[in-house]
């Protein structure tokens, strides 16, 4: 850490998500410094990054790994890319922040998780619904005790238009991709890990995606170790717009989130009394839960405490998305026990 | 009373809001028995009678009046001859009730109400929305105290559509016709006697209702003797039908009560999410309330207990409405005890 | 029917759902007549009938069965005596009007719709939630295309409290008694067959439930024919009250019913917006719904129509209801041409 | 302006709003370059505006508004200094932001208007409520025609708790302190001018309010030259929260914004279906309009266009607060006119 107190950030990979994840880091928490940016298409990058104050842009991630003043990177590359930088950074000395997943493969995702764990790194995991301001109430709610024990937990996630053709093929498919994230968040709302799987996936809205192998619908059923039992439905395509909603029910009452739209007016004229749609899609609906994911993982920096979302959280989401495209596919409840 | 314990009604008026009372006294007030109606249309009346099992249909009101077989009438003819029909029926001993409002000038309102005193007749004015759900349940919270002393109070009444033409000409104006159902609400929830009035009266939305010599849209406001104050906002054209909205604000929270619909379905779609409209009119919204005001004025006659909304309500909502039409004429506050 | 043009009913069972359908034909079904009860306690049911005018009550059925001036009879008998009455009004040239489930075995269920079929009898099957009004607007919204094709059936269907133990011991288990309501209203809203089920079964509230061999919590997914999938979530303890929510999401958009709650008020104060909890439980949310069933049946006879319930209705859901609890005990998805 | 066509910003005040506006412009708003605070209190000031990297902090606002290096001036300090700062702001060839209002005296606040129109500066006042996404949407919903003319506009805003006593005597009097905000919102929203104001002041909430000779509570009802009605109602104390919501009847619909809460979750247990109240106070409700004020200002003086809310729109709400005083005061409704 510099004199100042800063955590000196190293980003790698400045596309969409990357960029947020910089704006953030720069204006939206304090007690961070970004000090280099690693990304392949240098000269745009360093035109971009000159606004924000950011000097050092460079081709090659290792060269900001090895970087001896830099105390934390956030890795934002291809997600084929993870592991391998994971793995280098923890080597490095670095506490470290990957976008989810740590890499579509058990095996990667294993040997990332060892190297952390031999370098006694810092790993959090970008699953950013966490920090929704709504999910974390919920999770408060549970945690409290004030619903009760959870019983049920429906979860709606729903997409407001498929992804190109090209990306859903190297997505890792609809549960690796989209459900990961639901994965995550029933695991967080609970507090219980998932024993067992049952997935139905469905090609209802575009055929080339059965074409590419893949669902654009899909149901997922997940039973807890703590005898919970959640549903999981996901669509590519909800035409008004980005669906994401949940609820726990428990034995003391049920607590709902609502979905998030651009206002809270509502009209009423001869069709009805109309309010807004949801806000659009996931960079208008997470918006402040990126910041609050790069706050909260600087935080744990400095203060030398366990990250909120741990490798082993990034872990078990990969487990449960393998399950549902087993189940999904053989048509049966699947164990995570034959996985892993 | 019949020896079955049954009140004897009847009917003097059967036209649309006589019906609804017949049909609600048959199928929903077990206590009620209607004997006969009086209506100057004796052969459809009585063609439409029968299906409820009532065989006497007069064509003359005093007949029915002086019938010793009844213990009661409901009086729903023209409002011209509502105060006739009460002095008369006082007269003959029997209990009464009447639609509102019992005249549109003071001088027979009273004599009306000196009627019914020296009598000792009970007179329960045909003021319904009392008996709506929602906004009962708010009385019972400012009643209870729950949400402590009532500071402001806010009514919205929008009705869909401008009555014909010929009816605005002999309606008594929008104030007389309309507001005062607010009004009666206002003294209602508060719980307290109206002392000032100032009104705004419009046309907005139809010039022939100026013509007329009428408002279309109006707003009043009400000063109550224990300091709390009133707005009423009305309007004749509400495109998206009957709104009718009441709060009442205290020292210890807010009381809402919300539109009635007919379904509690959300469709979300490319435009929005939309609900459905509000009940269109008042048939709709407040045909419970029509029953529930029959029920409680049987139940009153057979317990010999004071009416829930008494004559004296009905003086009370007649000065306001008159204190309101005068301000807005005058554009100044007016006290009630100006008109009196 | 009789030469007024009203159907004469003669009701079987005179328990707490046949009070209500009775009082519902003689106050809100103009076209019906009960004119005679059915029930052990003939007592007891006369003194109660005689406030209906209704005269005639026996012990025995099959007198009311057998009586030449009667067109229909409404089932409100036993479960376990469903089918036996069936078959004997079927072959008395009735009309039918019968409590869910027709019986909780197939065989017996089969050989009561053969004997309905075979006497060319109307049979109408008392699942009343499609005739709540926000179910059945949802169904119309599905039936215009106006939410496309339906890909994902989400029901919440919870009960205040469970039943007494005893009753849970010959209730035919959860999915026969409490969630076979939601497999017809997710084959309504659909529109479609279902194929495969795949259960879950819980005892998250009461041991004493899992003693005698029931569940008190359940998850259950359908597939239908059309290519959708439905989770239903059921809870036999929800403490806020009946939670009775269904969204059907399609190609176009979504449409949600949310509960009925006593009124539409909301009251803010220190403790937050609280509105009301929903209404208890079926009697007082699906009121509405059990007149317009018997509305319908009536009808039906009158204008010799199908019913909008079959007894293949019946039957379906009685599949589903066999195959999700072969489910949860195999912990497999069982496909429905498994069980018949 | 800089030769990075950054807009050069001096701060006159640093307390609780001046940090707010220093705080977006360094962080939220992308083309503005806070280069110099005036606070009396400079040490501390000093400490504080470092971590934003603003290196000049004086005592004399008049150093900064001679400052030639400095384009627009933003005033934050006490009401009473507001006229004098625009006035030399002006003269010096400064654009300026000052906060609401002018002046709570119409002399100072015409001189100040006359300055700035001398100086062919440009003056945008601080009614950040325009700039609240609700508000802004609704009037979008009003100058697209999409609900018509419109005829009434309701204002609900309410304090969640009285400011101190102190606060209260320097005020100028709720209507010039509180109700000022509203009344500049009922012309942005209906977009025509105010022609008479009648107003109901009380006090219920606490006696010593009464003593500082000002109204705790409040009522007012506005007539605008386009023949639209609005009323406006203020309390000083709602249990429960910041209330501010508006809605807009018009002849084509009404739109309605509703409060903005924490969180969008509901609970539903034993004592009800619970929502978050209202974010608590202005701070939490408009910390976004606040941003997109000082964006808007900026960027009209990049562009050289009109500010959203101008000098005009200051005076004319202070006419309209003036003319309510008085009509609370008198108990008449007056007149602008009789004011200016």
């Amino acid at each position: 850490m510099a004199s100042d107190g800063k955590v000196r950030i190293g980003v790698i990979g400045a596309g969409r998500i990357g960029k947020i994840h910089i704006e953030n880091l720069v204006y939206r928490v304090p007690d961070a410094l970004v000090v280099a940016v690693a990304d392949i298409d240098v000269e745009n990058t360093q035109q971009w990054a000159a606004q924000y104050g950011i000097e050092k842009v460079v081709a090659e991630p290792k060269e900001l790994i090895n970087d001896a003043t830099i105390d934390a990177v956030v890795i934002c590359s291809p997600t084929s890319t993870h592991a391998e930088y994971v793995i280098e950074a923890a080597r490095a000395g670095k506490q470290i922040f990957c976008e989810k997943p740590i890499a579509q493969k058990l095996d990667a995702t294993k040997q990332a998780l060892a190297a952390v764990d031999k370098a006694g790194a810092k790993l959090q995991i970008g699953f950013n619904r966490r920090f929704d301001r709504n999910f974390k109430h919920i999770r408060q709610l549970v945690e409290s005790g004030e619903i009760g024990e959870p019983h049920i937990v429906n979860i709606t996630s729903r997409d407001p238009a498929p992804p190109p053709l090209e990306y859903v093929k190297v997505s890792g498919g609809i549960f690796m991709d989209m459900t990961i994230h639901d994965f995550d968040m029933a695991r967080y709302l609970t507090g219980s890990d998932v024993i067992e799987v049952y997935a139905v996936g469905n090609v209802l809205i575009d055929p080339q995606i059965k074409e590419a192998g893949d669902f654009d619908t899909a149901v997922t059923l997940l039973k807890f170790a703590n005898g919970a039992v959640c549903t999981i439905d996901n669509s590519r395509q909800a035409v008004y717009g980005y669906d994401q909603r949940v609820e726990v029910f428990g034995s003391k009452g049920a607590a709902a989130a609502q979905n998030e739209a651009p206002t809270r007016v509502t009209v009423s004229n001869k069709d009805g009394v109309i309010s807004d749609k949801p806000l659009y899609f996931f960079l208008e609906r997470y918006m402040d839960s990126f910041a609050e994911e790069m706050n909260d993982f600087v935080t744990c920096v400095k203060a030398n405490t366990v990250p909120p979302v741990t490798g082993e959280d990034g872990l078990q989401s990969l487990l449960i998305a393998m399950a549902a495209a087993k189940s999904a596919v053989e048509n049966r409840p699947v164990k995570l026990s034959e996985i892993g």
